[in-house]
């Protein structure tokens, strides 16, 4: 029976959409935590190696763009599979660039594997746990075709916000401190906010998984709490 | 005769998406423009105006999307078709996040108001141009239809990156001769970095226009030079 066997290979087709998705998000998360991880060891070579994986994640998001297009233009999708493929095509973007940040992060740390003081890494390690944990719920999301936990993964970034305004008052008084410490905390700025900017597409990538389950939009503005691009910090006994 | 006006009508949806992504790509222009002028002239009030025009880029990005994907699902695109309405979908993308950064530039130009000193803005009118006229010729390219003007702005971006390495070495010494500078040009130092990404957006967009005219992408790698962050700048005398 012609039509059973296309339609049952257009459910094939979906299932291989999320698959490539899901594994471009596994691929996405790894980076954050090896870039991480770099930062934290001070391990160069870990660095290195992120970078030089952020490729394969800008292969991923050209197949699976490739993939869509041939999924419209062939199956001519309608209401639900049309979101389904339009969610995994925008998804694929924000991996993208949750993997440039990565990358951009762990060429920082190589810098900053020669810097004498770096200052406290508290921050970011939590910073960076939180942001992981939210991307991992994201793909699990996705996978799970669950709208309820696309919603508590859009919700979830607000202490992700909060610990980035922490660092960035952290890091002005650690310059403050000593002009030697200017250029390792510039670079330690920029990781927060790659860090920051990881959060913000993974809201966007619980957005679009939520879109595609429920076919409504949630709401325009999420709970927020950055701050940061208001900060004035000044130098002690000023 | 139904199917000439069937045919007739979809020219006119796509004339209209092509009017409502150059919309968008106006609006954007003006937000960088009016972001850097108000950072230029200390003028809080235009910042302030900037920040909350931002929702009208927001909500066009939302149309574009709800208008590509009701003529994905009413019309069943083929070939070029497709490719033009994706690349618009992706151009949205691209012109609301330079909102963002324009906006986010001129939150931070309302803080640097306040600042008695931000050193030297001619790196920053100079990229701020370059990047304005960059965004123009990318939405020209779009309404023309033209993949050869599209190229030359994918092209372009690399004096952007020039002057962004430049303004961030600056700006570290900035910081090194007083502490009372740091504030400020850790604000200035974003503001330069939204101006570069807002570089990068417009060359993607650029990507777009070409694979849409076209039917193939431009190489991977274009050329680039942005350096910083290897950047390491030592206080004088050390």
């Amino acid at each position: 029976m012609p039509t059973e066997h296309i339609v049952r290979s257009y459910d094939e087709d979906l299932r291989k959409l999320r698959d490539m998705t899901a594994r471009m998000g596994g691929l996405a998360e790894r980076q954050v935590a090896d870039a991480t991880r770099a930062l934290v060891r001070r391990d160069t070579e870990l660095a290195a190696e992120v970078v030089q994986r952020d490729v394969q994640i800008d292969a991923l998001e050209r197949e699976i763009e490739a993939f869509c297009v041939k999924l419209l233009a062939l199956r001519q999708p309608m209401a639900a599979d049309l979101r389904v493929i339009i969610a995994a095509m925008k998804a694929s973007n924000d991996l993208e660039r949750i993997g440039d940040y990565a990358a951009n992060g762990a060429k920082r740390s190589i810098v900053l594997a020669s810097q004498t003081s770096i200052g406290s890494l508290n921050g970011f390690e939590r910073m960076a746990h939180l942001v992981q944990e939210n991307l991992k719920a994201a793909m699990d999301a996705l996978v799970n075709n669950d709208a309820e936990a696309a919603r508590r993964v859009w919700e979830a970034d607000e202490p992700v916000d909060a610990i980035y305004n922490g660092i960035f008052r952290e890091l002005l008084t650690f310059m403050m401190e000593d002009p030697r410490n200017i250029t390792a905390a510039t670079h330690m700025l920029f990781i927060a906010k790659n860090l920051e900017r990881i959060g913000d597409h993974t809201t966007n990538i619980a957005e679009r998984i939520y879109y595609a389950v429920r076919g409504d939009s949630l709401p325009d503005e999420r709970p927020k709490a950055d701050q940061s691009a208001f900060a004035v910090v000044r130098p002690a006994g000023e």
